[in-house]
């Protein structure tokens, strides 16, 4: 089973911008620790940056066809006016696939405009705060919804 | 004449996404149906399809060069929110060019955030609930349109 | 089938008031119009005008016993307060009956108060700001869903 | 004792309208049950319902002078927004006669626009979501208000 | 030269209504008080009351072929949602005839929902809070411009 | 079967808080008068006053292990923003109970923030505004309601 | 009796400022007209000027003690936000003194921040809207309550 | 290491209450998984649940003095209005204690008033919307940054 | 004359709990010096604190019965959502008893949701800002008002 | 030490002004009580009033060179829109003067617009709804916050 | 050619006011270096500061009589709700004076009620951000503006 | 140094796009003005137009190693909604690049969505509306500050 990670506007800048609120460490190191993390759990796994909403619109869709069982995205900026994205998850979700939202910091303690998620309302579930720790967070539930998914096909077809 | 017919983001999953909603016909389909009608009145049209907002707002401004008499859009999630797609429509209104938008679905009966339309204020007319047959609609909205400009113009040449 | 056409307060006065909103056209001369393109296309089809919203509803409601297949309304100033009319249309909808909403003016480019409709949550689509054109897309649109509906019928006949 | 009981716009399609919601029950049904329970207890009833404001506001004044003692409204559509209905009842309580408000559905579990009622703030009391049985529970109520009314007087004059 | 006076809802009932709010004067009286100011001036007048929204913008627009020159209207309960009687008012003022909205009493005292006038936008101006001498101050305010204007046109055709 | 009737915070003050606005009657004349209309119609009943809105959310998930047929509850205070309370009760209706709202002040026309209730949107129907009648109106309501379920059952059971 | 007309900031530039919107007569011109229709109905007036928010209530308050009998007052850009001003007017009010309010523009039609008055709740009646005119309306006006008071005094005077 | 558990109202009914929305697992078997998977890591672990908004502020306060080094908080309805609840959890943040927020159902995707969080902006970070699988990762949360606190002071004492 | 002080939510954590905004000393030390105050005044002073709403608006009811002549309070958290606390008092004021509130730290500087107090128009007066000082002129002011009741009482008496 | 004492506008008219909103007691009345009570206390004490913003604000200014030790203020109307007393209050505050805020009334229990103060959060603390005793809690509290000044200037000298 | 500046309330206390926010620069040290500039490009120039708004509108007027040319205007605390500042600059507008707004801060980077301006829509353009240098980029702007019309008036001269 | 100018959405249509509203000047002759005064400044300066979000984020990414040392940016229709762009701002400022931000039109004076700047509060500073010498300003600005920034680098070198 494969599982796509979407990292949204700017986070490609992680370690440069903002250090004293988004950390020190780099997105190439959070993709690792997640990859190490997927591969222990038997899953595939696969990154994608971008900071063209478009781009992410293509990388979602494109999960339909390139045999990707389950989506982690962190919108980043996108995450608050981005009804394309929105749009693009909800076709995931209509065609039974699971979408995990995390974000790294605690939107809900910055500006008022990060308090309210376009993307939330579409996705299973989401998972704000913990820095690099979201991103595992995230992993853990996705690989759990996709062995539900997987256990509950296995018992129909067992029937 | 010849009428440009641009389609926004996610509407190349028509048939995939969210079929309950959007119906089960392709966007292929739609723009077949609207090249033969189109043919039927004499007019030439042409289709673009990006999840692009950017290559969306060059579609819109290319409009004044390549010899394009008319526009129909359906910017999709781009209608609530992108400035930069209201603010190229509103280029080529200042020059002039006829602009009609077009809904498959009735995003008044929808979530809140799709009851506002940035767009509208500066097409000349918008066509919204009928499925597929909204594209229909507004072509011959945009036929009508461009008719009675070009007896406007023939009127003046003949005085 | 039948076709009846609802015409909102006010719009006795077409031709009379803010012509440089409205246009010179009269409302007998748009209502010949459309009598024409729906006879032509084997449509009866009735008007009716009134300034009074009490009128209206019973108009609407008549729709379920004087043989009215589909309802073209242009609900004018009472668009956007007349919860009765809203109601009214609903009662005809969960009848199983077409409803379409048309306006002559772009109302998303006039005052605030004309942005929200109370009438198209409850309609198929809405038609808005191509002039007394509006009537004939909305005429060309209702035909549309008769005739789909006509279709599904005989071919549950067939069946 | 005579009350009056008003029906606002559409409540004269009870059976056919949004079935689902407001149930099979006729209106005349509905009025048959209240004017048995009405002699029962020894009280006239009259009933009136139109979808016209202005008629609605009509009856409502004529309390004043046709022997009525107790209004009870179902005000429907015009709930929301019919400041000259709140305005005519105003005009009953400043001559002292008691008007109780019911509604068949549960306002406050429908649209946001339904949770408003500018009538409300004028009658004694309101009864919502017990369907045809809320016609009954408001004339339970009116009667018991003009019992007390009556004891009233009883006692003043008795001293 | 006429002046038309139009009363809105529930002003019929004045002297009956909320009297410590309106004051125990009758309608009639008003009428005869602004008649007899009218005719000392060389003023026709003409009084009009409903509780009707729809005869009110019937009589509206009357005024355009009634030889009516000039119209004071209260619009009492519709003033603040009544966007049927700003549209024929409108429609007035497109053709040239002043209009002046008047108000018994002080609405920017009194419940927030009348603080809104959806009139005052359209009409020459607005008097309010001077219980019945508000009819008599909205007489000499059309008068006076009723003046002006016969005086501009008779400069005009002097010249 | 039973029926429980829960007050909610300084119902027990009836008598003596704001007497202009509650009235004299105290709170155990209330539940009298309750036991005593519940006894003549067959229902057993039993009451419930707490301060504390954590014993009455207790209480009510009580009903679903305590025998309770049917629920009335007067939120008081708690109505315009104990989600806890909402949710309890909303725990009961997923279960199948009747639950009715009832207050003894007209709500509408007092405070702002009295205007919302939590609670109505998720009860099958609210009386407010008839003192210390409006609870005796809630047990007509809650009778009747109960009485349909049981014939609604016993209809079943026959077939 | 003594009447004052005090202008709020900026009405010195009359006919100066904004001709298209204030007209062309100067603020000295309006005065004497109102000077010479104030002594044909035998009252004496004063007038004052500034663009001194404090020095507008220093003269409101002023009106107290130097024989003012009523005020007429044009509070222009302070109307919609100097709660001093409406405080001292309330202190006139609380005194039994008469105040109006008048506005050469409709406020209504212009700038949405100018729809709202701080000093309308607190004044007797306000009149916008007939550029010079508003002010011999307010004339007019103030002249009338002035004499009610009076007559209302000497008929106490002559029990 | 001690990590506390609290529930908040209502999450007692879990496999009664809303089963088609919070599932059918119970709170004991949740309680269950959270232990065994604590222990697995050396973690003690205690659970709380109440409806009471009080004692769950007392069991908030109590973790400064009965040996808890991390607190998991399901707050339930509590968390869109309990100041008094996000007060308790910033005086444990204040003494350095990491607090974690979950929730079982996707907020963001119900009622409106469930889309704002009191607690959130106070606490280290949020999970939504994965049914009873959001307490596991509260769980791997909170032992990841208790590791991290550990491994801190570890270090700093190590210097 | 007895002097009862009500401390709200997480008040007991003072000393502990975010020191650099509440400052060091302790809720008995606070206590300590109002009794002192109190005593050299001639009042008695009775404290009461807790987590629970529920019990607060007992101890508040208790002052009816309880030999209370005056209330200082601290809602705390309460102050902004408890209506239930706001009825308490209300029922304390209208059986005479004057209420204080009173905060320690400046509201108006903190969070949005805390610059609106739920208690403050049912109460006499607020002091807000001065950290345990504030605790000192509520009871400066309590012991005022009551003196001026006293002194009214024997004023009457003494006639 | 010295402590200004600064009236905003209309305070002039106590006594004068609503009596029964702001009692029978004059200005220099209040200002004779406190004078008295500061001396008492070893302060001095200098009293300014004025109905110009601009007055105010160089009042404010001048206490950083008139030897003002600390501030009280009752900005009066302006408490609610002057953006520049609050400026000239965070100017004094930016160079460590305390101030202190006092009302008379209780604003919370007034018109809505009197509910926000622009100055409060830039003040210590604020005193509102004592009617004159207002202003001996400011004085209480403003001697209190010098004396405590002091003392630490002094501890720090003596280290 | 002549241009004055403004300054509004508390600009005097440059370098003394919030010395982090404004910088220790003081006004008249900024005024010499606009005036050093103003000189080297060959402008008169014309310095004034005060904290009363109407000595700012007086000054404003003024601009018309005194041979002022442009107007720079930072007009500070003002800016957010002087509407008679506003009207006075309009007025300056509408005889065809050119006006710059200026301020030293970023408001929108400061408190809520800084965003809006109630001054921007009626001047040519606005600077805000730059510290003191904001007046040397108006200076700058104005000086441009004035040569440009000095050029068209010379080129129509010429014509 | 370097100055990079970042040109947003639709400004490569300047001298197209609605003319009377941006002026006849074309982008690449603003972008030669600038140059040329650059240039005469002893800077090096780089332009950059995109219609794409995506791009000019990835443009403003690049300043951090392109030897970029400050920014222009005119966001254009992104100002109002590109949380992405304003992050991406921000990132540039965390590394203590200055950025300024231009608007040829006063936004402020056009339609209320474009009031609002999403980058303005993470700029230094922002000028709006002098048209095409907006940018000069912004370049005078932007220069300005690195010469500031240059001299106290020299400043701490030279100690």
């Amino acid at each position: 089973m494969k599982i796509k990670v979407i990292h949204g506007p700017n986070l490609n800048m992680l370690g440069v911008r903002e250090v004293q609120l988004y950390g020190p460490m780099k997105l190439e190191d959070i993709n690792k620790n997640m990859e190490m993390a997927a591969k222990q759990n038997g899953f595939d796994i696969e990154f994608y940056q971008s900071n063209h909403e478009g781009d992410i619109v293509d990388a979602i869709q494109e999960c339909l066809t390139d045999g990707t069982d389950g989506l982690i995205i962190n919108p980043a900026a996108l995450t608050h006016y981005s009804i394309a994205v929105r749009d693009a998850i909800a076709a995931l979700r209509s065609n039974g696939m699971p979408v995990v939202e995390v974000h790294m910091t605690n939107t809900a303690a910055r500006e008022e405009f990060r308090h309210k998620s376009m993307i939330s309302p579409v996705v299973i579930g989401t998972i704000t705060g913990f820095g690099p720790f979201s991103y595992h967070l995230g992993l853990v539930a996705i690989m759990q919804v996709l062995n539900e998914i997987k256990m509950a096909k296995e018992q129909k077809q067992g029937q």
